[in-house]
C-alpha cells in the first residue's frame, strides 16, 4: 500500500512513545526509519520497528538512556550506550563532539552497549548539515566471508563518509559486502534467485538459491580489497569501542540478546573556506558531465539517486508491505 | 640481476646524498624505496628513483625542506611541503602529530606541496609500531574512471590502514583502482594482455590492450563501492589539504611539475589496554584458520603476504631489472 510520510511518521512515533520513548527520542528514531524508507531503503526502514519495540519491551532496548559519556581524551568520547535506542546514543555523541571538534580541528565518539544505529547516511548527513566532514562506522553480526574464505566471519561493516559542498552534500553510505543480509532474505520471500557472486551457502559453495545463501555466508565487495577494507573496520571500531568482534556480536537482528556490535563518529572541521567547497562542487559537476560508458546513464554522484527518490517518496507517498502496515497499526491498537 | 638489500640501500643513499640530501632524509627516502622492493612492489622501488633524482636536478623536488608546519587546530596539523621529499614531509608531520595524539586521542595531519609520498603502508606502519593506529590516504593524477564513466577524472587515491595488534600490526594498504598503472605498464612493457574489466581505451571502449589502456582510463575497483570510497578520498583530500583534484594534479609521473597532489595522515590513540590487542590478534588467527575456498590456498590477512615476501628478498635478495641497475650506477659514477 502507498501512504503519505507524515501518516508513517506519526504511526512511528505514536508507537514508540507508547512503549516509554520521551517525544524527543521517538522523533528521532522515527525520523531515522523514515527517512530509509524516503530512500528506497527499507531494509532499514519501518520493517525493523516491530523488533525494536519487542527490545524495548523485554528491556534490551531503554527508551529513555542517551549513553553515558566519557572524555578518554580532549578529543576521544568514550560512550557506553546503556541499551540507548541507536540514534540517541549515536546523536547525543555527537552533540557533545562538536565542541571539541571546533576546538582540535577533528574528534571521534566510540561506542558500544547501543542498539542498532541503522542508516549510517543520516549520521553523516547530519555532520554534514553542521558544517563539519562526518564519518561513520559500525558493526554487526558475522555474515560475511572473508576473501578466499567460505564461513561467515565479518560483519557487514558499512561506512558513510558525508562532505559539505554546499548546497547538498556528498554521501557516500555502503556496506562492505557486495549486498546486504536483507537483500538475500528480500529475494528469498521473492523466490529469486541470486546473482553469482553474492553468497554461499553453508557449505562454502558458491550459490545462486537465496534460500541456502541464508544459512550461508555473503561475499566481500571488491574481492580481495573490499574483505580487506571491511577487516579493518571490523579491528578500528572492535579496538576502539571496546565492542565485540563479529563472531560473538549479537542484537541487530533479533529480540533476545543485548546489542554487543560498536559504532564510531568521526567529525572533521574542515575549516570555514568557502573556495573550497565550490571548487569541490564545480569536479562533482564534471563527474556528472563526463562521458558515460552507455549515453541513456549520465555518470552519478553518490547521493544523487538517493535525492531523487526521497524528492520522489515525499510526493508521492512510500509503498509499504500491508502486512507490515497491518502490524505496525495492529501494535498501536493493542 | 638480483642484487643485495644493503648493496642497492647503499647505492640509493649515495645517490641521494650526492644530489644534496641531508644523511637522515637520504636514508629515509631509500629506505621507503627498499621496502617497496622487499615486499615485491617495484613500482613503488627503485624505479622510482631516476625520476626523483631529475626532479630534485630541476628544483621541483628540495632534498633539504622538511616542510612548513602550522597548527590550524590543537589536534589539526596544516603542511606546506614546500617541495620536500615526500617521506621527510609525512615523517616530519608524523613526529610533530603524536604528541597531540596522545593529548586529544586522534590528530591529523593535511599536507599539500610535497613529493610523491610512496608505498603508504611504510607510515601506517611506523605509526603503528609507536603505539598508535595510522590511516594514509594520498591522492594522483586523474587515471580512473568512474563508475559508468569511461574519462580519467579521478586519482588512483590509495589508503592504508596500520592497527597495533601486537607483534605484528594488521596492515592495509590498497588504491582505489582496480589495478595500479605502474602494472599496466609492466603489461605493456611485457606484451601481455590485461584482464577484462581492468581499463578501457581513450575511446572509452572496454579494452585488454595494455598499450590502449596507457592513454585511456583505469577501472574503480568493487564497482560503484569502490568508485565511491576513492571518490570520497579524492575529495577529503583535496579539501583538508587543500590540494588539486585529479584533473589537475601533477608532480608524480613526470619530472617537470610540481607535485599537486596531497596527502592525510590520521593518528588514533586506541590507549594502553593489552586485552583488546590480544583479542585482535585471536580474531585475526580464528580468519586464518577458517575453511577456505581453496584447500591449498589459506585465508589470508592483509599484510600477510607481504611479510613473508620481505623475509624471503632479506634471505634471498632483490631481483632489479638489469637496465635500471645499470642506469642507477651510471648515476652514482656521474
Amino acid at each position: 500500500m502507498r501512504v503519505t510520510e507524515p501518516v508513517l511518521r506519526r504511526l512511528a512515533v505514536d508507537l514508540l512513545e507508547a512503549h516509554g520513548a520521551p517525544p524527543e527520542a521517538a522523533w528521532l528514531q522515527a525520523d531515522l526509519l523514515i527517512e530509509a524508507e524516503l530512500r528506497g531503503l527499507p531494509s532499514h526502514g519501518l520493517q525493523r520497528l516491530p523488533r525494536l519495540l519487542a527490545r524495548i519491551g523485554n528491556g534490551l532496548a531503554d527508551p529513555v538512556a542517551t549513553g553515558e559519556q566519557h572524555w578518554r581524551r580532549a578529543a576521544f568520547l568514550q560512550v557506553d550506550g546503556q541499551r540507548a535506542l541507536g540514534p540517541v546514543a549515536l546523536m547525543a555523541a555527537m552533540e557533545a563532539l562538536l565542541p571539541a571538534t571546533r576546538a582540535a580541528g577533528l574528534a571521534l565518539a566510540a561506542i558500544r552497549n547501543a542498539n542498532h544505529i541503522g542508516m549510517l547516511a543520516y549520521y553523516a548527513e547530519a555532520a554534514a548539515s553542521r558544517g563539519v566532514i562526518g564519518i561513520v562506522l559500525s558493526t554487526s553480526e558475522a555474515l560475511v566471508h572473508p576473501f578466499g574464505g567460505t564461513e561467515a566471519m565479518l560483519g557487514t561493516n558499512p561506512v558513510a563518509i558525508a562532505i559539505p559542498t554546499g548546497d547538498a552534500p556528498f554521501v557516500l553510505d555502503l556496506a562492505s559486502s557486495v549486498v546486504s543480509m536483507g537483500k538475500i532474505h528480500h529475494h528469498a520471500l521473492k523466490g529469486e534467485a541470486l546473482a553469482p557472486g553474492w553468497a554461499v551457502d553453508a557449505a562454502g559453495n558458491p550459490t545462486t538459491d537465496a534460500e541456502a545463501a541464508k544459512t550461508g555466508a555473503i561475499s566481500p565487495f571488491g574481492g580481495a580489497k573490499g574483505y580487506g577494507l571491511g577487516l579493518a573496520f571490523e579491528l578500528l571500531v572492535a579496538m576502539l569501542a571496546g565492542s565485540e568482534l563479529a563472531p560473538e556480536v549479537r542484537g541487530t537482528l533479533d529480540a533476545s540478546h543485548p546489542a554487543s556490535k560498536g559504532d564510531l563518529l568521526i567529525l572533521i572541521d574542515p575549516g570555514a573556506d568557502g573556495g573550497v567547497a565550490a571548487r569541490l562542487c564545480a569536479y562533482l559537476d564534471a563527474l556528472r558531465h563526463s562521458r558515460p560508458a552507455d549515453p541513456a546513464s549520465p555518470v552519478a554522484v553518490p547521493g544523487d539517486g538517493m535525492r531523487v527518490r526521497r524528492a520522489a517518496a515525499l510526493r508521492d507517498g512510500i509503498d509499504i508491505p500491508d502486512s507490515l502496515l497491518n502490524d505496525l497499526q495492529t501494535l498501536r491498537a493493542a
